[in-house]
């Protein structure tokens, strides 16, 4: 159990720029290889993504849905894992800049995901914060539970039900969970606890610009994720686009929402890694890649997970999610393996396999389709529960969350509900 | 279950100011009284201090040792609390300033607790961070696991120990716990998980001004904590008062100790809310009260807690420690519940009942004094979890411990290694 310098002399070296669901199965992949395999995130940390609203509104800490890179991966011999941010892609001289430090690579996996977008409104960012990293999910929370407080200390009764009404920007599956989590926060969590105003009195809205909630789903499921969402007391705006937010609400073209918080889970933009390749992109900047996730032109280099634009034989897109990520890793990572045995034949091309498709709404409420199967409610919950604690990674993370889990279900207590920091300036 | 607005007219008014084992337990006390009482913090939480340490050093995470003020208070209906920051006292006027309002009181009560101090060297701050609050505990727990991250990243052999060499400075409880925690880190939880060095290689200097460890404690026990650290692999080095703190390490005279990683857990003054009083203060800044806790020449107006300079008819002050805050804010909550029954008659004075001192080392390694009683070793470090365990607040939050505690011990693992933020910008 000692830790023994490298041995590097003149194994090939496989370099994976970031430990997301794609780097990581990858790396997996290549336990045991005979290579030299360097894992780079400028985290240290593994984040189990599909959750991360829950860190926003609370309900579970930062540590039970992140787990650190270097542990997850500790028996892997032949890997390093190291703490850099990639600032330059070199594909002619085959090597990576991490600030001041040239990494060389025999073989490079591009997989540093996606990024929020603000489609061209970056003004924006500052009013309607995004969910994608643990420190987002954290700021969030902090600013959520802030405007409850900042409530009990306003005198003024319209001041304070601006600071009582939320607006969710998006809905998409992240949109549609946090909007119900946040109902659910106001209505039972919060509850009896503050003295100047109902905590029921907040109010949440969720605001989409096409004509449906969670567009990847059936229509019949759409709906059915609408109906339980105002059941929950969330109000939803559909064919609504957003025309300008600020620090005190938002336009709904003629419309304002008055709203001192306002959360924005619209948009997704691939990682900027992508832009240093000279590879062409999607409009979405994501790397089109061959069918093979090669980088057109550039034997050995592949990009994998939410960078990289995939189309399936049907004509339609491979989805962002973090099986379709971790699928292209185990095939990209398999391929690396027969090459390095100097297998160099052609491989067939990547295909996606449709796992289905899980978003919950809150408290026994979801919507689930799994190939023909179309599941709503109490059904879907639980599919939901299973599937997503069993994906967690770590056993510790897992009977942590069940926990947290099983004691919010029975109190509708959350144990996250700390702010760090001081009380917020008194604003007028 | 509804919140009813708070019927204030005439009510006598009773304000708090912390959320501490003082502030808290005074108000708690309070419960059921005909008053109107406000408790005021600048967090929204109340927090287990004596187990900071732990999060500090990535074993517990900041929610299991924190929990919502007012969640905690939710059912004293006779109370509110707010989330404000003080920046006044007026004594003649009878008010408290937050900022922009007033707080108006018939009955005051400051428990504001301390904060560390670098006895006039606040230059020394930014390269020794010290131990208060949950932020500080996050900041050290990132700079320590960054610098196991730099250590992996840098190449030459003498930078990379100064990354990987620790020094606490200050020998009570808590630089005995942090240093005993920081080598546990070092030699069981991050081992096998660096490529390019071993994470045994790291150093842990305990560093004390005086001639002993613990000085509150019986010499036997300091010479035993001692004992059980240096088993543990800390260097110990008291009589050594440091002379200068940099980016690169500590001075202790002529002896120089480098180190890129140095925690201060060596001083501590009184919250500022006591110079805001005009009354008379001891040397580390505390409000000397009367006998009853009262400011002299203030009727109504206490001061309970670390803020508090209480001297023992024995002529040694009662210590800055949870039990005798605890116990001076039920005496002043009780005292004031008289007094709202229009019971003014003298009350016999505070009196501090001693329940012992406990510090743990490390794995199976504490001591523990409880009247002429001492223990070290396995049973110390017993009885250290079951009070601690018993005394956090919180049914959830003692369950949670329990796992991350009973998971640690087993596996040596921890649970809250995760440094939000990205990679660190590389130094030279």
């Amino acid at each position: 159990m000692s830790d023994p310098p490298v041995a590097d002399a003149g194994r090939p070296r496989v370099l994976i720029l970031g430990g997301g669901f794609g780097g990581l199965s990858a790396a997996r992949r290549l336990a045991g290889a005979d290579a030299q395999i360097t894992l780079v995130d400028r985290r240290n940390h593994h984040l189990f993504q599909p959750l991360l609203y829950q860190v926003a509104t609370a309900s579970l800490s930062a540590t039970s849905i992140a787990a650190p890179l270097r542990h997850i991966l500790r028996r892997q011999r032949n890997l390093t894992v190291l703490m850099e941010e990639v600032t330059a892609v070199d594909l002619a001289a085959r090597r990576v800049d991490c600030g001041s430090r040239w990494l060389d690579y025999d073989w490079l996996v591009i997989a540093t995901g996606a990024t929020h977008a603000y489609f061209g409104h970056d003004e924006w960012a500052p009013f309607a914060p995004a969910l994608k990293t643990l420190d987002d999910a954290q700021s969030i929370r902090r600013r959520v539970l802030l405007a409850f407080e900042q409530a009990e200390r306003e005198d003024d009764p319209e001041r304070r039900q601006a600071w009582l009404n939320f607006v969710v920007v998006g809905g998409g599956s992240t949109g549609v969970e946090l909007a119900g989590t946040l109902i659910e926060l106001a209505r039972h969590t919060l509850r009896g606890e503050f003295r100047h105003f109902d905590s029921r009195s907040a109010s949440v809205r969720l605001v989409e610009a096409g004509p449906r909630l969670l567009a990847g789903y059936d229509p019949v499921l759409s709906d059915k994720a609408r109906r339980q969402l105002e059941r929950l007391g969330v109000q939803v705006h559909t064919g609504a686009p957003v025309t300008a937010i600020d620090a005190a609400g938002v336009n709904l073209g003629e419309r304002r929402l008055p709203a001192r918080t306002v959360l924005w889970a619209a948009g997704v933009a691939a990682s900027s890694v992508g832009t240093m390749l000279g590879a062409p992109l999607d409009k979405a900047g994501r790397v089109r890649v061959d069918e093979d996730l090669g980088v057109p032109g550039h034997a050995g280099v592949f990009v994998i997970g939410d960078l990289a634009s995939v189309v399936r034989p049907d004509g339609s897109p491979v989805p962002g999610v973090a099986p379709a990520a971790k699928q292209m890793g185990e095939y990209v990572g398999a391929m690396i393996a027969r090459q390095l045995h100097g297998d160099d034949r052609p491989q067939p091309p990547f295909r996606y396999r449709d796992a289905g498709s899980l978003a919950t709404i809150g408290r026994m409420a979801a919507v689930a389709q799994f190939g023909k199967l179309r599941l709503s409610g109490l059904p879907a919950w639980i599919v939901w529960l299973l599937v997503h604690i069993y994906f967690l990674i770590g056993f510790r993370n897992r009977l942590a969350v069940m926990l947290d889990w099983a004691w919010a279900y029975w109190t509708h207590q959350r144990q996250a509900r700390i702010v760090s920091g001081t009380a917020p300036p008194r604003d007028d």
